[in-house]
């Protein structure tokens, strides 16, 4: 089974790929519409893709592509967000100078610069691509701040393991196929719909959930891509394909310009010391 | 008067910057953090933030430090993002072979690469910033795709002028500053509230909104920096501070954990020929 990615080998999306799809082979691909490409082309039977992080918000793109192509979300997937100092094999961490990544990776490490002032950050465009870079010029005093699958990627060495500031970094994948068929145990459903502009429209909208107690986990009004300042609306809620769900989207589809459904899944699990998952609402 | 900006001279943070405070001293901060600091030490009087952008979303980041700093938003202002392939002064189109940018900004080009089949696109951390370096290095065959401002201030000349491929390109930029004296022609409000985790929480907060005929032009729901999976909610209302917006505001709080009033500011305006801005919903 291959499964498409955006961004390179060694990625945090190829550590969420490997880890939804034990077996798959990992293909990359540049842009995230080349995902999307492979997917409805069938060069790929799946695609991971990561949709929202804890800190930085949500892939607008994707959720853009979720729009628009014929895909359909089969199960969601948190990973949490380990940063790593991965240097060639055979360098010390006292001979580590320059320390290459993303703008995003270095800013997200700044205790290590405070701790190890004779480390300089140097931005690279990709925090996997930067490892490659490193081990390819083969660098005696420089490292790559990089997820631990790049290091399996390209034969790095992790100086140091788990070096991001702020723990809470969690990006949560969602895992695409063609085939709309649920899945059993779908708990969660993901749709996008636009309103019409008139009086009360969002109210009317989010009373088809109210009134039937389901929860919304996920709401989000982006511009419509080529249509700035139009809005469509992006809702995750907490019921599967049941009676009362089906109902709450032919009822939307009363109030709404158009309804789709990106998705009908299990809901992930968040792996937290006793603390479970709180829903922005139990509407 | 000095203005804070996240990033580079030459960014479209610099270019937002001197259209919206035409006589002010720009002060390049490398972190957004940075740039609310100085604003809250004083050693700013004022900040231009994006927020959001028509193709990419929002500014998690910036939602943030909004939400936990002391500071008021009192303008919005639209920037259309006009990418523009700039090289050192005497080097021509047909010389270019090497074209340096952040990754974004060269997906947005993709007609050039195509038009132009010998030019190598050149994944860089930052716009600006890579027109710089192909300044300071003098090269003769190399280019960078950057916004104006960077020509301008780095004394490059622009080859191609307006080369993205979807002029539906703006970005929303905020001016802060600390003062919450809310200035005339107000009639746009930014606040945030968290929700108590109780069935129809959302439902119920945007009543108070329905039912005194306010419109809502953003809704969004961000998990909360440090705890995941609880979410705060951003809405700008299209109202000023007015009688029925601060009974809002008040019956608001009777429903929420907390709310927070981010800035009540004039609504700016879209340049657009012969099109209004299309609100999400008139409440």
């Amino acid at each position: 089974m291959k499964v498409a990615i955006q961004g390179e080998l060694g990625s945090f999306s190829h550590e969420a790929a490997t880890k939804i799809l034990r077996r798959a082979t990992v293909v990359p691909c540049a842009r995230s519409a080349e995902v999307f490409d492979r997917l409805q082309d069938g060069s790929v039977q799946a695609a991971v893709i990561p949709i929202e992080n804890s800190l930085a918000g949500s892939v607008a793109e994707h959720f853009d592509l979720l729009l628009t192509r014929d895909v359909f979300v089969h199960a969601e997937f948190h990973l949490r967000i380990r940063h790593n100092l991965i240097a060639v094999s055979g360098v010390a961490l006292q001979h580590v100078r320059r320390v290459f990544s993303h703008p995003i990776a270095l800013d997200q490490c700044r205790e290590l610069f405070r701790s190890h002032p004779n480390m300089q950050a140097i931005p690279f465009y990709d925090t996997a691509g930067a490892l490659r870079h490193v081990i390819s010029e083969g660098w005696k005093d420089a490292a790559a701040i990089a997820p631990k699958q790049a290091a399996r990627q390209y034969g790095g060495r992790i100086l140091l393991a788990g070096i991001e500031d702020d723990r809470q970094n969690y990006t949560r994948f969602l895992l695409l196929n063609k085939s709309k068929v649920v899945g059993r145990g779908s708990n969660k459903t993901s749709i996008a719909f636009s309103l019409k502009n008139v009086p009360g429209a969002l109210f009317k909208a989010l009373s088809v959930f109210a009134l039937r107690d389901i929860s919304l986990s996920k709401i989000e009004s982006r511009p419509m891509r080529g249509h700035p300042w139009e809005y469509v609306f992006f809702v995750d809620f907490l019921r599967g394909d049941d009676e009362p769900a089906r109902n709450a989207v032919r009822h939307l589809g009363e109030v709404a310009e158009f309804v789709k459904v990106l998705g009908i899944y299990p809901a992930a699990k968040i792996e937290r010391s006793g603390r479970a998952r709180a829903d922005i609402e139990r509407a």
